[in-house]
């Protein structure tokens, strides 16, 4: 990978006499950047048409150059590809981009296939194709081929892109053009990437390479991913989970809609979306997430800049209300603390600024509002004071300019007391004048980031606190192999017997049962206590509640009977088959919870844990993780939210273990990862009371036996989908 | 309310040698703007201190004046306040808008109330005070304080705010300083302001008033606001409702954390938030809500710019991948319609750009990519193209300047088919080079909004959409008085007895039932169908189940009797007062709600419908109404979300009418509205199947008999809060 970043050489193939071809374009600014002794390496020109590129030498080959390239930059016609890829691999190319398009975006998925052969052959890798390729503002290496100016009608040229600055915040893309604009946005606010890599159709290279490369590298401080979708999810969290111990990534997921076909067998299933799954992925290896372009940029900025911590006690102070209101509002609905400071703290502030004016009116809880009538002065003064307060662990500061008794050196002499104070802190300067702009320059060049609303401020902050929480946790799942039943031999609903047998390999508990085939054989109905329930057994009808194949509180032996006829009748009368009736002790009342399992065809097993019952796909209170789930894990799931607060017992109800709970959770899991056979899976309800969790209603549907089936529509990039 | 924006004569009082004073500042801008032929209105300077300011003379009382002014802007302390007022007000002023700050927001409003008499006494208006005033761009009258620039260390002056441009977005604020950054956003943006008016502690103009004058003021296109709070919320629904009929309202509610100190003796009450309290009368009277300080700004600038329309099916064009995914994500999220186009449409499209090379790589789903190899031209026509579709109410464009084929005349070509559509369209220029900013521009000029983010110009495009649909459905609540029951005797829960009589006398029935007040005393269950409920009557215990104060399913009257036995020992071990036991008849199996009712301090009576049982306040599933409410209201409450599909028979579940249960919903708030001592009121669960509604559980709390008690924290603006 270091061949692509830091090569020795680079050769471009498809330079022209046209300076707008994309070949000449990248030559060029190879030439600019070696010119200005950015680029150490070497650069050749490619082309077997010419023999000169303006000044420069140009070759017809790979093998006519005087070295072998480490780098080729390969930004011929497709038809060209496979020739120039062969010779360049097999004369000892490390790295080859590939600019071009033309490849699986437009359904030639073979060429595509036929190259990554080649390559992994010789042992070259390959970005792209369909791709801007890369830009290391630090080693001068850039295959960014669009132009920085236009021509405007009036014959003036126009900048139209600006150049990306040197930094540290490496982004890493599945669409090229979104990689530029995020660079561009950076540096409208004076900051710089480490690198844009656009991954484009993942021939070879894929995003996962890519943050494990800037994972060990020593320039960068944030790694940045627009992302489309991954093929292979359980490589994705380990190498992020691994990057985010060193350094924090943050993940714009898109696609979020376009939901991957999943047959919907199971409740489960109808609740599982694919972004779901992202999400809950992302919280594993602690991925930070941002939900829009905005806040992407917003947090790779304080992520780079600023301390860690990972703290939730945020005081906001400002010197106009509004705007403290305003942050106070956001601060709360993402989960923030905004706590007023205490009595001490405040008595002493009082204290320290006896006879000021601006204390008689200023507001001493959170927001502290200081008040229109502060002075530069007694404002620098108040953030020290705050800022240094033992009890926050991170803060905002609204500085309003307009304030008439506000200097315009506010934000030099606040950039000092925040750095002094070496906590996490970002500031809004609100408004668009000069001196707005000027502030928040000043502020930006100081490596304290400045937002233009009080919301960008208060969510850069949090994405703080999210980072210092998610790297402790952060792991990949890892794959066991234990132990393994065979395959059923068809595939389909399994035999309630199976399941039972299964789930008690796994020490998952059923209420006692026997399976009544006969209403004249009902000897086995002795072994249990009554009352029962008496269930369906039908392959055609996995959710038995749906068409009343479920009699609740049956009371004695004769009754079961009564039942039986008319459970068998009903499945006569719907055309289902009729395998029998199960009958079940009642298990006491508990908490009705689901657990679920699904494949996922980019992260493999995926459970659920939720609130059951009828309404489970109703009330959506549910958690997911990719499989296998260690206990702690499944514990986090647990004890947030609604599933938490019943759990505990809620209004009087029945509370649940959630160490016991946990475990039963972390077995399920298992059962998905040591026995791929299962395609969707679920205990609904899992009754939980206490100590005892009872399976009293599961399914298992075996699939066709790969371990990632179900899911036709998954795994792909985007760009594939779209086709 | 007219003298405020156009009056005759002006006098400021508060003008000061010293030019840095809030009244010299003001006094100077109306000079200019009268030098400028901007305000027509005479100007004059007051203060005994002096004879003139500057080149003008100066008068030591209104008295003194050559004329009464129609307009006093009053910028001095206080203390000097009240005689000021009252000449002022004696001598036929009409209108003060009073500056400073000092009175309620510091606890002084013992001095607001004295001028609010003092005023309403000879009929003048007063703004403020602690306000920045207002600033008219039409007549001139500007009486913001604030300096324009500011001086540098090094003695250069810089632009310290941008002058409000004149324009159509009337800017109503409860923080001034909000108004001015606002205006300031729209003004970096090229868009104008009609007016901002910050009502400040509004000792007596209130927003409502400053709604209805814009409402009915030709040169206002929208009306834009920031609100903290009202004090009289029918009043602002009522002037909200009759303004959005005429042209749409924006507000931006703040202090959403701040809850009401409401009892929580009911459920409701428990899940009813101030906030959640505001949004539903924003939703009844047909204010757009902005949720964030940016949601502001973007939506005034569409609801301005653009035609309307209540059509949600967007068409997304671009020739850059990633934005147009990002875009369909938001759309998707915030409920707008994403349809690929009919296979006619696409057709057509192909014949008409036969043998243009990008559109074999288009991918002609929706979004609509055009790819980076499209030309300027291309783009244009396709544009063109699919906005005539009338398969399309609004569309998003996308046009990607860094694209080699796009020229920098795009914006102003595209302009001339969006305009000529008739369509609602926005547009997102994404990023930060000069040639963005003059795209950018180009759009705004052509009132075509153009935004940074695909985000932002998707929700601006879904705020028309809302308009649209809110608009037809704008109402306030009427307050009827049809009949009364008189307050009960003591405050607290009713007896059953007496709620029951108030259901009944609503139309709304319950199941049959008896009160059993000793053991010996059965004979009335001879009148009831079994198995029946028992629910022990005691006024400690308003939600019987958390105690196991209910017994479902007793089967005979034998058993009634041992139940009221249990149920008489728990409430004496209990130490709970024991009126009794209901005996009831159980109901069907249905749909199980919850009715509640609570009042607000600001709005009255509010009324609940939700998923109701023990998880009501875990579920959250709810909608609310300020009541009275219609049954087409009602309709509208039931229709949508988890209630909509619970009603509708969810997995085979039982269906209840959403017709009948509307008219419950109605009838159920007229109780509240027509019995204004009842404070709490919940029938919880109201079992819903078919056409029966049955009330099996309810509970009214009696209050003080003030319609508007049980919330001492709320109808207060925030700057009265925080004190």
């Amino acid at each position: 990978m270091r061949s692509f970043f830091e090569p020795q050489s680079v050769a471009v193939a498809g330079v022209s006499t046209d300076p707008n071809k994309l070949g000449s374009i990248i030559f060029a600014n190879l030439i600019e950047n070696s010119e200005k002794g950015l680029l150490r390496a070497r650069v050749y020109a490619l082309n077997p048409s010419h023999s000169r590129i303006g000044n420069f030498p140009c070759y017809p080959a790979v093998k006519a150059l005087p070295e072998v390239p480490e780098l080729l930059v390969v930004a011929v016609p497709e038809a060209q590809t496979v020739p120039l890829i062969e010779s360049a691999a097999a004369s000892g190319v490390k790295a080859a981009v590939m600019i071009t398009g033309g490849y699986a975006e437009v359904g030639k998925g073979a060429v595509e296939r036929k190259i990554a052969r080649l390559a992994s052959k010789h042992g070259m890798r390959v970005l792209g194709p369909n791709t801007i390729g890369l830009v290391d503002t630090w080693s001068g290496v850039d295959s960014l081929f669009l132009r920085q100016t236009k021509r405007l009608a009036s014959g003036e040229e126009i900048v139209s892109m600006l150049k990306p600055l040197r930094g540290e915040i490496a982004i890493i893309t599945q669409s090229g053009h979104l990689g530029e604009v995020i660079a561009e946005d950076l540096a409208s606010n004076g900051v710089g990437v480490r690198a844009i890599v656009g991954t484009g159709n993942q021939l070879d290279v894929s995003v996962e390479d890519v943050i494990q490369y800037f994972a060990d590298d020593q320039n960068t401080k944030v790694i940045a991913v627009y992302l489309e979708g991954v093929r292979d999810g359980r490589r994705f969290m380990e190498t992020a989970a691994s990057a985010v111990r060193k350094k924090p990534v943050v993940v714009f997921k898109v696609g979020k809609t376009g939901a991957g076909a999943r047959a919907a067998l199971t409740h489960t299933a109808s609740l599982v979306g694919d972004y779901e799954i992202y999400r809950a992925a992302f919280r594993q290896c602690g991925v930070v997430e941002a939900h829009t372009m905005r806040e992407l940029v917003d947090y790779s900025i304080s992520l780079q800049m600023l301390p860690r911590t990972s703290g939730k006690r945020l005081v906001i102070i400002t010197n106009a209300g509004g705007v403290g209101v305003i942050a106070a509002d956001e601060a709360a609905r993402i989960g923030l603390q905004v706590d007023p400071p205490g009595t001490a703290a405040v008595r002493k502030f009082r204290a320290e600024f006896e006879g000021a004016s601006f204390v008689a009116n200023a507001s001493l809880g959170n927001p502290i509002d200081l008040t229109a009538s502060v002075s530069s002065d007694e404002f620098v003064k108040s953030v020290n004071y705050f800022l240094n307060l033992a009890e926050y662990d991170i803060a905002l500061v609204l500085p309003t300019h307009h304030a008439p008794g506000i200097a315009p050196d506010i934000a030099s002499r606040l950039s000092d007391v925040i750095v002094r104070s070496g906590k996490p802190v970002t500031c809004s300067v609100i408004g668009d004048s000069p001196l707005a702009v000027r502030l928040h320059s000043e502020f930006m060049a100081k490596r304290i980031p400045s937002f233009p609303t009080p919301e960008q401020g208060v969510g850069a902050l949090a994405v703080m606190t999210d980072y210092g929480r998610s790297r402790v946790a952060a792991h990949a799942p890892e794959t066991s192999t234990r132990k393994r039943t065979r395959r059923p031999s068809r595939a389909g609903l399994l035999p309630q017997k199976e399941v039972s047998d299964l789930l008690r390999s796994y020490d998952i508990l059923e209420p006692k049962s026997v399976i009544v085939t006969s209403s004249k054989d009902l000897a086995g109905l002795r072994e249990l206590r009554f009352p029962v329930a008496c269930k369906l057994i039908s392959k055609d009808l996995p959710h038995k509640t749906d068409a009343g194949g479920v009699v609740l509180g049956v009371a004695e032996a004769s009754e079961v009977k009564a039942v039986f006829e008319r459970l068998s009748t009903l499945a006569e009368r719907r055309h289902l088959g009729f395998e029998g009736m199960l009958v079940q002790e009642m298990v006491k009342k508990g908490v009705e919870l689901i657990l679920g399992g699904v494949r996922d065809q980019a992260f493999g097993a995926v459970v659920m844990v939720g609130l059951g019952g009828t309404h489970a796909e109703l009330v959506r209170d549910f958690k997911l993780a990719v499989a296998p789930v260690t206990p702690v894990e499944a514990r986090r799931m647990l004890i947030g939210g609604g599933i938490g607060r019943i759990l505990r017992g809620y209004r009087g109800g029945p509370r649940a273990s959630v160490g016991r709970l946990s475990g039963v959770v972390s077995d399920f899991s298992r059962i998905l990862i040591e026995n791929p056979w299962i395609e969707q899976m679920e205990v609904n309800p899992l009754i939980a009371s206490g100590n005892s969790m009872m399976a009293v209603d599961s399914r298992v549907f075996s699939g066709s036996g790969d371990a990632r089936v179900g899911r036709p529509g998954d795994g792909r990039l985007l760009s594939e989908r779209f086709r």
